[in-house]
């Protein structure tokens, strides 16, 4: 957890895949370089696309020239995730516009997100937060409510971090609150990111996630997902069938923050030997996910709706 | 909030009133008393239930006699409150030995809950722990997942604290967890208090709550809420009136818990100036709650069930 976000995950593996390959370019510590990196983190997908895109580079060249173009390949992969969340962004947009003027064009949008899914994940650009900066720069009186996101406060600590330096106005709140705000017409459409969509539009992403996509169809909010298509996993059909990461219960006992000192602090929150179980991702069916926002355009969370934007290498 | 928890606020506004009216008997200071107990808490309805109560005790006596009636009221409303707490655990313990005779009797009865409506929050006993406690007891072989409930973690802090204390195997989970075990089958049963619960059956509870109902409806589980007939609002019908106490934001921007030394501290989650919003309840709609559990047995969220057990004086 020293790297989080689908995107920078895969980013990161790649050039870790990179300085082994520096080390020894062989084809026994490759793989075993490929294998120890692809176990650090079973559910984001695109840690093994990229390890998958790097080997791909790397293989057939005579060992002295792998470390290189495994570089150039890793280089060219961050490139690429700046200019997929930059068309995720543009893609966005335009349905956030719609949202407004359906609104009436009048007051503000209200758009609610989860966890942080902006250029902190990301090589730059961020993909849910990426319609968000756009809207924001355009003009368009966007307004962010932030789920705190227990345990790791990725919503407190990042994306009001990221919202307020990109002077975008936001609230936080409690992640229970996000269902009561939708009761009361306060939130005009969900925009969370993903750790891995299936081929049928199954959507992994940070725990949590599941009861907004609920309590969105509930009240007939909208419930965007913004997908790199490297988070499509086009092996898997069924959301539940995605490996969750189970992460230790002090991060449930536990939380982290700073003190008034302005260090690193850490406060119990429960009896020390309290047991806590730690889920770090839930599933969201496909049938409450709205559409997916790839860099191919929108498309349904479905199975015809991911063939048309697909994963092609 | 030195005191929290509804039958708990109602017992010491009780206290309250009886403390003023030993100072000052006479009518004036006793409306000025009751006015200003009224107003420290907007959203709980045992409030001004204890205080009525004990304004009826003590309001026939001439003034010298009043606060030694006004006394004997608060103390045997709380013995009231002990008795009501001991018939909700009966009835509810019905509920939860049929919900395991349908599981087969076999593994374990898994009861989710939020807050903490424990014996900390009543006199004693507990509202929604009451049937749990009963459970637990009668050799059930109940566990209960604990939603920490931010942002003042009365489930981390005082829920599991109770369960550890009552030897109930239990184990915490952060609030955006819950969905995701009802997904996957691991929660046999909702079970939670409330603040106020309307004639027609719409339950206010701490935030969070109106999350967890959407998400057990989802998943066909019950959603059972455990209601003295004190925290019955038969003035209003609809659950959407009811105010809702807004906190302070400081609340949401920061968890307060204990230092690795053992002392209260409190850690920043957020950049400091981070806007927050702390609305500190949520209103289930009636049609989402399985059933009511009073003292005077378990009934339908609806007009016709709560009529059926009322709140008569």
């Amino acid at each position: 957890m020293v790297v989080r976000g689908a995107p920078l995950i895969g980013a990161t593996a790649a050039y870790g895949l990179c300085l082994a390959l520096r080390r020894d370019p062989g084809d026994a510590s490759r793989a075993a370089a490929r294998a120890r990196l692809l176990a650090t983190r079973p559910t984001a997908v695109n840690l093994r696309w990229a390890l998958d895109r790097i080997e791909a580079a790397a293989a057939p060249c005579p060992p002295a020239a792998r470390a290189a173009a495994a570089y150039a390949r890793a280089a060219a992969l961050c490139d690429e995730d700046v200019a997929v969340n930059a068309a995720i962004g543009a893609h966005g947009l335009v349905l956030l516009e719609e949202l407004f003027r359906r609104k009436g064009g009048r007051g503000r949008l209200d758009v609610l997100t989860h966890c942080n899914a902006g250029w902190l994940a990301t090589v730059d650009g961020g993909t849910a937060l990426a319609p968000v900066y756009r809207a924001h720069d355009a003009g368009l009186p966007i307004h962010v409510w932030v789920d705190e996101t227990r345990p790791r406060q990725q919503g407190a600590a990042l994306t009001a971090w990221e919202l307020a330096a990109h002077g975008v106005p936001h609230t936080l709140i409690v992640d229970g609150a996000a269902a009561h705000l939708m009761q009361r017409g306060r939130v005009d459409a969900c925009l969370v990111g993903t750790d891995r969509t299936t081929r049928r539009g199954d959507v992994c992403n940070k725990i949590g996630t599941y009861a907004k996509a609920l309590a969105a169809r509930a009240h007939g909010i909208p419930f965007y997902v913004a997908v790199p298509t490297s988070s499509i996993d086009l092996a898997l059909d069924d959301g539940l069938a995605i490996p969750i990461e189970e992460r230790s219960p002090d991060e449930v006992r536990l939380a982290r923050g700073r003190s008034p000192e302005g260090h690193a602090a850490t406060v119990a929150l429960a009896p020390p030997d309290t047991p806590a179980a730690n889920p770090a991702f839930d599933v969201t069916p496909a049938a409450l996910v709205t559409a997916l926002i790839t860099e191919r355009g929108v498309c349904e969370a479905s199975a015809e709706g991911v063939a048309r934007v697909g994963n092609q290498p």
